[in-house]
């Protein structure tokens, strides 16, 4: 087993001194002009939109590489132009990992046990060739993963996590507006469902803890619903809680400090149309053209990462660095 | 919008005299040796397993297309070989629609709606070129989804079957041993997390009912949990049930009576591994060499076929065909 992602997150997270993550959802209408330009004469579109999606990405990944400690393509921008935009997802998860960022594909896959196993050797473990030797496909770090099916369905997930020092997010409490619907449903002994499964990841995650005190198996818990995570932060001391729903759902800074232990460790605070379009709105509009698109978004995510300490230091919680 | 697929769906099932499908899950370790045979040689083994999967499903689509009205492709086993695997998935689905079959593709997509529209477009909808025109992606009939994230996460998927005359079939129980654990949880009100969910997919697939009674938007309910199936049928009426579980994982054929509406229609029952990989099992072993792989599959399909109408004639629910 290779060093345990949980610790490589957490080195990479004081080197950057940052909690703070950068969602990419290549988004193609939002897509600056001038990357489409030379792309149009292309006879396939698809592949047109691939290449598109995949300089977008690069530019990003370079002017934000020294910023955060990770980022997290999310799977249906790319999969929803068929095997060309999956091969732009192949080409970014490839480019953050040679530029030293850990990678966080968000992709929500669940099924039962037997075909989950598939979904969890293709994107952090190995699959099998004609010869019967295996290769690694995706290779991500992290996926997330739902947990609608069952324990039975995250077992091979958390397999495959332990084979090949990966790690997965569970989905313990969105950041939409009715997320609730399943997951704040109190059950007959009294805990909503989110807790129940808050508890399960808790204990399966405990073979998957690092020498930082911290388990490969983290959980998603939404920005946007602070009280929930104080009550799941100490269902799940050892889980890192990736949070969505900062910035454009509505999340702010403050209400994700609760996200974090005492240590100042425990969350991965992620902002994805905040930054990556940041050209498209004030105050880097003023200052950027959307030929300089990616350093709006690197003067975006600066911005939150100090937002972020901010709230950090006022809640008492920010690490030595 | 298109014709209702409902409605096409149910003309399948009557052209064939038969509700039961095939699920197209290429496992390559189980595929025939003498389809990998002339491949093993190409210098990218991801594009020796694409036409290697590839080439397996055409045979078998071939060998069944007078058969079933529809085939489910299960997209773990195309999508954990990345954008060669997905290639495979789009030759797969394209080859099943000009051979005249309904395509369910099992994906179980979920995400907040803003990202959900994504996953609809890609899948069933289309998706927006470089410049602003739009243009079909996976084109599937039918897409399974997951009813994790609530109701805000599905409404996207309602609106692109509308927009688009395609079909959803959102997890409602599921076949697994423990998938009781989120979804037969009995919350405050005495119903169970699938009821609740069942009375949604009745209400919202109101709008999507076709000219022969039956909704687009449909259910997957495992044939492994009949009790449950009959109080689900009742709440969801005009819901076509996707049933899988029969077979490998255990279920019978009277055991899926439930999930059949008195008309005979409202269910469609799903075998995978049994139909596709007959070839390695009696009593299709002594009958068929892995060469013929594809015929053990057609009399498997054949033999599940006359095991569905014989318990439907049992239950009194066989249509008039």
């Amino acid at each position: 087993m290779e060093k345990n992602i949980a610790d490589r997150l957490l080195s990479k997270i004081d080197e950057k001194k940052n909690p703070c993550i950068v969602g990419l959802d290549p988004r193609v209408e939002q897509i600056p002009e001038y990357l489409k330009a030379d792309k149009k004469n292309y006879t396939n579109p698809f592949e047109a939109v691939r290449d598109t999606i995949t300089e977008f990405n690069r530019l990003l990944i370079d002017a934000l590489k020294d910023i955060v400690p990770a980022i997290k393509p999310q799977m249906a921008f790319f999969e929803q132009y068929g095997s060309a935009g999956v091969k732009a997802f192949e080409e970014t998860v490839s480019y953050a990992k040679k530029n030293g960022l850990i990678v966080i594909e968000d992709a929500k896959r669940n099924d039962i046990g037997s075909t989950v196993r598939a979904y969890a050797n293709g994107h952090l473990g190995e699959v099998a060739m004609l010869d019967d030797s295996r290769k690694p496909s995706f290779d991500a770090d992290f996926l997330t993963v739902s947990p609608f099916l069952g324990s039975d369905s995250l077992t091979p997930f958390v397999e495959v996590c332990k084979e090949y020092g990966k790690g997965i997010f569970v989905l313990i409490k969105t950041s939409n507006p009715s997320s609730g619907e399943i997951q704040d449903q109190i059950l007959a002994h009294k805990a909503t469902v989110s807790e129940m499964l808050a508890a399960y990841v808790n204990k399966a995650g405990l073979d998957l803890v690092g020498e930082r005190g911290y388990s490969s198996l983290g959980a998603v818990v939404g920005a946007t619903y602070p009280e929930q995570a104080e009550t799941l932060r100490k269902i799940m001391p050892r889980a890192i809680f990736l949070v969505p729903g900062y910035g454009a759902q509505g999340g702010t800074a403050d209400e994700v400090t609760p996200c974090f232990n005492d240590d100042g460790y425990g969350a991965l605070v992620n902002s994805s149309r905040g930054i990556i379009f940041a050209y498209q709105k004030e105050p880097y509009r003023s200052r950027y053209g959307p030929e300089e698109f990616h350093l709006a978004a690197r003067d975006a995510a600066i911005d939150m990462r100090d937002d972020m300490v901010t709230a950090l230091t006022k809640a008492g919680k920010l690490p030595k660095w």
